[in-house]
Parts: C-alpha cells; structure tokens; sequence
C-alpha cells in the first residue's frame, strides 16, 4: 500500500468522539473489505448480545448472574428500580463517606483525622484500584493509598513498615465479594495482628466492601466495624472499577470520582451504537478477532506512552485475559480462547523488548495509546524548537511506523490528556471491547472457573500439610518422605510433602530435615519436640 | 505419567545448588529422553562458545566487541590485566564514593548529606537498578532511589515533584553509555532546567557514568560533575548490572554489593560446568528450546510468589526479549526469533490472568519463582496451624500442579531467600541461560538494531516537524494537510504531518488547528503570531 492509499485508509477508519476527545486508529491491522463484510453477521449478533445484557438478561450463564456494571454509569438503565435505588445510595454513601473523613467527622481513636487507607484486596479488589490511582492520585493526596494484594508475609512486613506509626492514623478497607478469598482474609487477619500487637482498635479503623450477607459483613457487624460498602452480584471483580469497589479508595485520595462515572458513562453511550465504524468498542474486538485469527493466535502488547498510564496494560491484562481465557464456549465445545496481554509503557519498553516486536517473533499486534498534551505548563527545549514531549511523541509516532514497515499490526488509541474523565472512558472502552470479543468467538466473558479451581489446589495441599504434620507429631522416628507420605495415607503425593516439609523446615516451623536436601531420597524427617 | 514415575521424574532432573542453596526444577517441561539426545551436539557447541566467549573472543561480531560481563565477577577471568585492574578499580571507586557520601563527605552545596538519588536512564541503565531496589533496598535507606526513565514530562514533574525541597539534597546519575540516548540526554536537560530554576548547582549535585571519551564524559568533565565512574564496551547494557550501572545506586541504598558479586560469581562458576544435568543455566535453555520448539512458540510468563521480585519478571522481559528477539540469524538467514516474557507476581496473578493460563490458549509455559523463607520472624496463625505463608506455598503449588494437569508446562525456580546473594545468582542464572540459548539457535544475543532503528524513525519524524514549523511559519494562510505536506516536500508524510500538528496544538506551541481534528481533510493550520 504507498503512502497516498495508506493516508486514505488512515482518514476512512479513523474514529473520533468530539466530546471526548477521543481517537481510535485501527488503520495498521490490514484487515481487508472481505474480511469486515464476513464479520458482519457476528458484530450483528455482538450488538444484539450486548444490548440484551445491558436490559439485565443473564449474561452470565454458568453462575446465573446478570451483568450490570454499565448500570453503575447511567442508573436509568438498570432493570430494576431497586438496583437503579441501590447505585444511586451506594455513590451517594461514597461521597457523604468521604467528606465526613476528610472533614474529620469520621476519625481514628486518638487522633483527629485518618491520614492513609491501607487496601487489602487481590485481582479485581486491587488492579482498578492500583491503575486509578497511579493515573490520578494529586501529588499530595488527602489519604495515601497503600495495598496488600497478596499472602506474602515479607510483602505485608513491608507495607506496615511503609505506614510505620501512621498506623494509628490509617483507615483499612478489606475488599472481598464473599470474604472467602484466602489472600485477602490471609491479608485482613495479619493486619488485624498489627492492630492488636499495637494495642490499636482494629474495628474502629477499618471498613468493609464486600456482598450483602457475606461472611465478611457478618464479620464487619459483629466487631463494630466503622461501616460496610455493597459489592453488587452483579458488577464482577475485573469490572468493579466504578462500583465502591474502585470509587471508596479514589474518592478519599481526592479523585473527581463523578468525572470517572461520566467518562465511562459517555464511553458506554458511544459504544452502543450498532455500527462498526461509529463504534469504537466493535473496532477494537473486531481488530482483535483479525490479529489473531479469532483464536488468540497474537499476543496483544500495550504501550501507554505516559508513565502515569504504566499500570494500565496490567489492568487490561486481567480484564481481557481472565474474561476471555476460556476452555469452553458457550455451546460446551472446546475451544481454549483467550488472547496474552502484556505491556509497561513508552518510550521505556523501547530499550527493552520493543526490539523483539520489531525484529522477533511476529507473535503479536501492539496497542500504543497516545496522551496528546505532554504536561501542565510549558516544556523547555532539549534542542532548538524540540521538546522532551515531542520526542516522546516523535517516538511513539516512529516506532508504530518501524512495525508497520516491518509488517508487525498496531492499533493506536489517542486522548487529550490524563484525566479522571479520560480514565473512566478508557475502562469502558476496553469492558465493552471483551463483551463484544467474547460475542465473537461465543464464550462466557463474565465467569472464571479457573481462579476457583486454584483455590482448591492450595487447599489441598493445606490439609495434606495438616496431615503430615500429624504423622511427624506422632511418629516414635525419623521417617524417609515415603514413610511420611504412606502413614498419611497419601504416598501419591511425596512430591508435594517434599515441598511441604521443605517450606515448614526453612520457616523455624518445627519441621527436621536431616540429609541432602536436594536429594529427596536421602532425607529424614521429624518434629522438633 | 503416573505419580510414581513423576516423583522418580522429579527427582531425576532435579538440580540443587549446596552453595547457593538453590534448587531447579524442570521436570514439568515435557520433554523426553530422545529429546535430550539429540540436542547434545548443540548443547556441547553452547558450551564452546560460551568458553569463548569468556576468554575474550568476538561474541558480539556485528558491534566486533567482547562480552565480558562474567569477568566483573571474576576479574582473573578478564583475558588483559588491564580489564581486570579497571573491574578491580571501578569496584573500588564505587565503594570508597558510597563511604565518603554516607559520611557526608562528599556532600552537597548547603548541607550537610545527600538524602536522595534521582537516577536517570532508560532500558539497561534504569531496569537492573529498579528491579534491585525493589527487591533488596533496607525499609529506611541511607539515600532513597528515584528514576527518570523515559522522556514524558509528566513523569518528570511527578518525579520532581516527589522530590520537592530534597532536590537540594538529592545526588544525581547521569547513565548513558553514549551520552546519546535521546530520553537520557532529554531527562538530564529538564532535570538541569530545574536545578537552574532553584538556583541550584547542577555540577555539583551530578555523577555521569558513562562510556571512556564519551560525549556525556566531555559534558561531566568540562561542567565538573562530582565524578564519572566507566561502563565499559565489553558489557551491554542488559547485563549491566554488576557494572558501575547497577553497582552504585545499589552501594548507596546500602545493599551489600560484594554479596551481588560473589552470588554472581558461584553461579557463573555452576553454570560453566559442560554437563546438561549439573548446569542450570544450560538446563534452563534446554527447557525453552523444547518448550518454543527452538522458533519461540510459547510465551515465557514469569511467576515469582514474592512481592519483592515483582520487577523481576520486567527485568527478565529486557532481558530474554532484546537478547533473543532478532531477524536474522548468525549465518544471515532470516529467522525471527525470540521469546516474548511476561508476569508479575503470585499468588495475585492468580486472581488475573492465571484463568487464561489454566484453561485458555496453550501458547505458555511458565516459571515459578519460589522463596522458601517466608520473613524475618515468626508468622501468626490465619487457621490452625497455617500461616499466610503456607497459604503462598500451596497457591505456588497447586496451581503448578492444575497447570501441569491442563498440559501446561512449568520450571520452578526455588531459592532460599532474597538477599543481595541470591539476587545476584539469579542475574547470573538467567544472563548464562540466555547466552546459551541463543548458541542453540544460532544468533547473536549481544546486540540490538532494532533498538537504533527506533531512534532514527523519531529523529526523522522530529526533522519533519522542524519542516513544518519553517513552513507553517513563512505561510501567510492557513493550509490544508495536504497543502502543508508540499510546501515543507513531504506529501508521502500526510499523516504524520497531522499527527505532529495535532501534538502541537494541543501543548500551546503556536499552532492553530482550524476544523475537526477527526476529520483530518477538513483541517485548516497556521502559525500563531
């Protein structure tokens, strides 16, 4: 294609929405007018799906849910008056909530204002929240945001060491669906711990987001928790950016939270309407569903070129991989789908793997996303007429070119600039782009039987360790791994024993290793008494 | 494969490090016996060349360099006493300039100590130290890192902006092995800018560590800059990390740089030995081969259950990516090879991504990175008898084994601890894998065109914008794209044309855009006088 029919190309697809100023460039997937007429019949049905979800038909099938969470952005649209009510209460709870805590009518025993949040929540509890705030917390936020988004102890350490005697003055929130999610509960006793071993009020620093009747609001009840937030079922953990979830801990940093709501909601407006190229949600499944053969068959590579979108192609990462990674359609065949996402930002990946996309395996299609204005006030030159934000852009605009040449496909998202109005926009772009993709390839986005399934694992072994434990407590001897996994009846698992005692042995857990512990066979084990 | 022969497996292929207590696991890649066999004659040439290599031979013949990075372990490896005396000297300097700024004797104008580094670089100069001081930095350093690693002037407002009135107090790295990389050269102007703007002195806040006669050198030289400490021609950026680039800001945070060194060293020395079973680096290659079918084929996602390592697998990604991701071969032929690498961390990713990986596209094998020690101290209790670490050690567990059941394929990494010793082995570990690998499929791992390509596409697109700007302002009405693009002889550029115009409207740079900007042909642009 030379460059005359290139720039036709670029004029014909390019999508803009005045009101956001918003662009979307799909021009560099060489799709051709064959392939977009084939699509048609799919997108048709995409359209249809989508709407019918948004009038609250169960869109969920395996786990007999709705799917609301475009509700959470225009209220009107919610089946019913109740969840219109309840979306409406909870924003309005959110915002009376975060006044009385930054006014300091909501306090810590003993001090006169909250001065940090301590979030601990994984996947869904914990991405939006970490993405939003690396976006657009103010450089002095009324609240710094701290996170523990896992089970790691010398992870936990550290963010107590972080908060230090602020502990006195932080505000906690546990964010849990059902409050089952071990991480999380793992995450909330320890704190508690801390609380405890510094004679603080645990209760009285400490709120909860989670179901209507879960575990962890009877658990919030019963100890006098300073309040509770709903997590609805249905707004699920990948898409509860603009549900409490997302919105407690953006609005105590002091983030517009209304702006979020409404860029999404204009996002959502824009993505309804049933035509391809007005659309820009169908635009991105569809170049998706091109790049990789509708099979995942491209890595998807995004690269945000401002460093405050960094967190951005992990967020995407969990919504379109753990939406789209599915074994079976929704007919039951096997299909294995999904498509990879990884990414940090630009130029910096340029020094890093952006040789590869150039160069490498062409196993992938790249989403850059442009930020049009470089900064508040003016730049100064690096060169006569040049500025360090012109570079940036000159690179952006350089290397999806270098790719082009290289027949590497890009898609190019562009925005004025890094706002909350922009942010929200951007996360309904992407939710509505994985409902349309999984239209498309006939999955189920709004499930995840694998996340459920590794819980089971790791309880599994959990009891094979209560087991062992047992048998070394009562064993007379050292026992060989064999021996310790038959008296536990479970000499199919010595591998995963191997490991437990190792792990206990290496935590001053009472566990003796005694031989070569890289020679299974050699060793001993028994229970320091 | 029954359990039994799994366990036997296990064991079989299990490689245990006494020294370093480190353990490799492969036996969950699911290659056979006659696999092994047939890549002997491979494996025995990656020995020899690794040899080579390490005895001063050309591994770089594209840029005619040496490779030396095993020798900034191992001084008497250097093949001159001149190279070992300027590792000995480097390693010296480092550490005598770290003692006299933490005794504040070197110090900055008008007080006493410095307290903050800001480190500016990109790609080899910027991820090393990153992943390090994520990874090993003390809760209260004695100078807290921050970087500048890309030229977007958001960024560097927030970065500057971090650090506020420190600035006066904050001792700067210059790291750029040229002094040509643009973001770098970009980063260090703006950063001088604000210097200037406080009335502070650059030069004496400044370190350049830089390549011998350098333009960046010249620049430290004749501003005098505190002082220049050498990067050196024979180690590549990516490998960089036990050089003066990685060296210094980890000295001045306070991490034991000679334990990096001598946990480099042990593993350098294992990974030598010619003997598939007894070297874990030549293991490791082994296992990607067969996993990608020697062409890249699957995906390497990186999982460490370790908060502290996060950055360890964007470290990897730079590493494995730029390293492996070429077009051609050693021979000429064109290959695209490569391995692209991605993840975060677990347990959280499981709460992600791992739904993709469990039951979606098959186009993976991971890496568990394990840490049998949990934290200094003991841990409380979340259930009887369990901790939060055990709950990290079965999630590792059971989702390797789910995966390991969805013919998923996976290495386990363990180590015993992060501490400055086993961080150093696992650069070392992975620096060696990927030498060997790229013998097995014969390219050259030390160089990187793409990465130049991407600068002279961005210094071509900022010559253009200069032609614009010239145009634009002898213009005496506004001109249409396409106008605009003849006048300044680039009507081939239409398109980039439009996106420079748009960049500079939007940053107040004197340029109107008359029309809608998404509709590019209906766009009328002048120069505002």
């Amino acid at each position: 294609m030379n460059s005359t029919e290139l720039w036709e190309r670029y004029q014909h697809w390019l999508y803009y929405n005045e009101e956001l100023e918003f662009y979307l460039d799909v021009s560099r997937m060489r799709f051709d007018a064959g392939f977009v007429h084939s699509m048609k019949p799919k997108l048709q049905k995409a359209f249809q799906d989508m709407a019918a979800l948004e009038r609250g038909a169960i869109a969920n099938p395996d786990e007999n849910r709705m799917v609301g969470h475009y509700w959470l952005r225009n209220p009107d649209l919610a089946p019913t008056e109740e969840i219109k009510q309840d979306i409406l209460e909870t924003l309005q709870q959110i915002e009376t909530f975060t006044q009385k805590v930054h006014r300091g009518e909501i306090y810590p025993p003993g001090a006169s204002k909250f001065t940090d949040i301590l979030s601990i929540g994984i996947g869904g509890s914990a991405l939006g929240p970490q993405f939003v705030a690396a976006a657009l917390a103010p450089q002095n936020p009324p609240l710094a945001l701290h996170f523990i988004d896992n089970t790691d102890p010398t992870g936990i350490d550290k963010t107590l060491a972080n908060l230090g005697s602020r502990l006195n003055t932080t505000l906690v929130l546990v964010i849990s669906k059902s409050g089952g999610t071990p991480e999380t509960r793992n995450g909330m006793v320890e704190v508690k711990t801390a609380f405890q071993n510094r004679n603080l009020d645990f209760a009285a620093h400490t709120v909860a987001i989670t179901g209507k009747g879960s575990k962890l609001e009877n658990i919030a009840k019963s100890e006098g928790w300073i309040t509770t937030f709903p997590m609805h079922d249905w707004v699920g953990g990948r898409t509860s950016e603009m549900s409490a979830v997302g919105l407690v801990a953006a609005a105590l940093q002091g983030i517009d939270i209304r702006a979020m709501v409404t860029g999404a909601k204009i996002m959502d407006n824009a993505t309804r309407i049933p035509e391809l190229k007005n659309n820009p949600a169908a635009l991105l499944a569809l170049a998706w569903y091109f790049a990789g053969n509708g099979k995942g068959e491209k890595d998807m590579v995004v690269l945000p070129y401002k460093d405050s979108l960094l967190l951005f192609s992990r967020y995407l990462q969990q919504l379109v991989m753990e939406s789209l990674g599915k074994e079976k359609d929704l007919d039951g065949n096997t299909v294995y789908q999904g498509i990879a996402v990884y990414g940090n930002k630009g130029s910096t990946d340029q020094h890093a793997y952006v040789q590869q996309l150039r160069e490498g395996v062409p196993n992938f299609f790249a989403t850059f996303i442009e930020v049009l204005r470089d900064r508040q006030g003016d730049s100064p030159e690096v060169e006569p007429g040049v500025t360090a934000g012109d570079y940036l852009s000159g690179l952006l605009q350089g290397t999806r070119q270098a790719l082009y040449e290289n027949q590497r496909d890009s898609i190019t998202v562009t925005i004025k600039e890094v706002n909350p109005y922009t942010v929200g926009s951007l996360i309904a772009l992407y939710e509505r782009a994985v409902g349309f993709y999984a239209t498309l390839v006939n999955i189920n986005a709004y499930h995840q039987p694998g996340v459920e399934a590794g819980k089971k694992a790791a309880a599994s072994v959990l009891a094979l360790q209560n087991r062992v434990m047992q048998v070394l407590t009562s064993a007379k001897v050292p026992l060989s791994l064999s021996e310790l996994a038959a008296k536990a009846e479970s000499s199919d698992q010595i591998e995963a024993i191997y490991k437990i005692v190792r792990h206990l042995h290496n935590n001053g857990r009472g566990v003796i290793l005694e031989g070569n512990p890289g020679n299974p066979a050699s060793l001993r084990i028994s229970r320091l008494n």
